[in-house]
């Protein structure tokens, strides 16, 4: 794994919050959407079945735990589970909390307008929001 | 499993192609791209994190020999797996293969225009080519 290196538009656009036991678990930087990044510290891997099934197993692991972490937040009607790469072909998956009415409700988040930012201290927050909330210890 | 009704969405707009273990799997009635659907034969369950873990299983077994099937088409480049639910909450996950150059790339294909529909000859056609494809035996 020592040769992993995150895709520059996926760490351009999303903040790292906690190392799983398999995956990166990244916040994107867009306050419209609460919306955490999975991507396996693996080099070369781009599809889902790249992956053994040792690693799928970690995966499917760390994907629950997005699931329920997102799911439990007051707003959220459902979760949007999505591995697609076609621009970014690194894989990772994106695990999305929607609601009703939010921007891009009922169609997807991806390609809908412009990432709102979040403001640098709120960011910083949020990030450590979700470190507590998806219960990882430090995982190196 | 008794009271599995597949919602009428779905029903309209994607074709049987054979029961896996746990799921049925669909092909999208879009000629526009390769495109499967895995329904698990399940009542009342829309997020993934809503199946159990022998229920994951089964299903993260499906997914893979859907994605080997469409991955070895020689025109698919990349695979998309989503699974959204905010128009049809039964879960299923989407499968499908995509291209440069296909009619929404990079774009996600969910809500991309109207779909194409396979002339009855050529879905049927398409049909037992998918079933013979994922190797599945009839399955009660």
């Amino acid at each position: 794994m020592s040769d992993f290196e995150l895709h520059s538009r996926l760490a351009a656009d999303s903040v790292l919050v906690v190392d799983g036991p398999l995956s990166q678990f990244r916040l994107m930087n867009d306050e419209r959407y609460p919306w955490l990044l999975l991507v396996p510290r693996l080099a070369g891997v781009i599809e889902w079945i790249d992956l053994d099934g040792d690693q799928q197993d970690r995966l499917r692991t760390e994907l629950n735990r997005a699931c329920k972490a997102l799911k439990s937040e007051p707003e959220v009607q459902k979760l949007n589970i999505g591995a697609l790469g076609n621009i970014v072909p690194q894989l990772h998956f994106h695990v999305i909390g929607r609601h009703e009415g939010d921007p891009a409700w009922p169609a997807p988040v991806w390609g809908h307008g412009e990432a709102h930012r979040y403001a640098p201290e709120v960011l910083q927050e949020r990030v450590q929001y979700w470190k507590d909330k998806l219960g990882y210890p430090p995982h190196p």
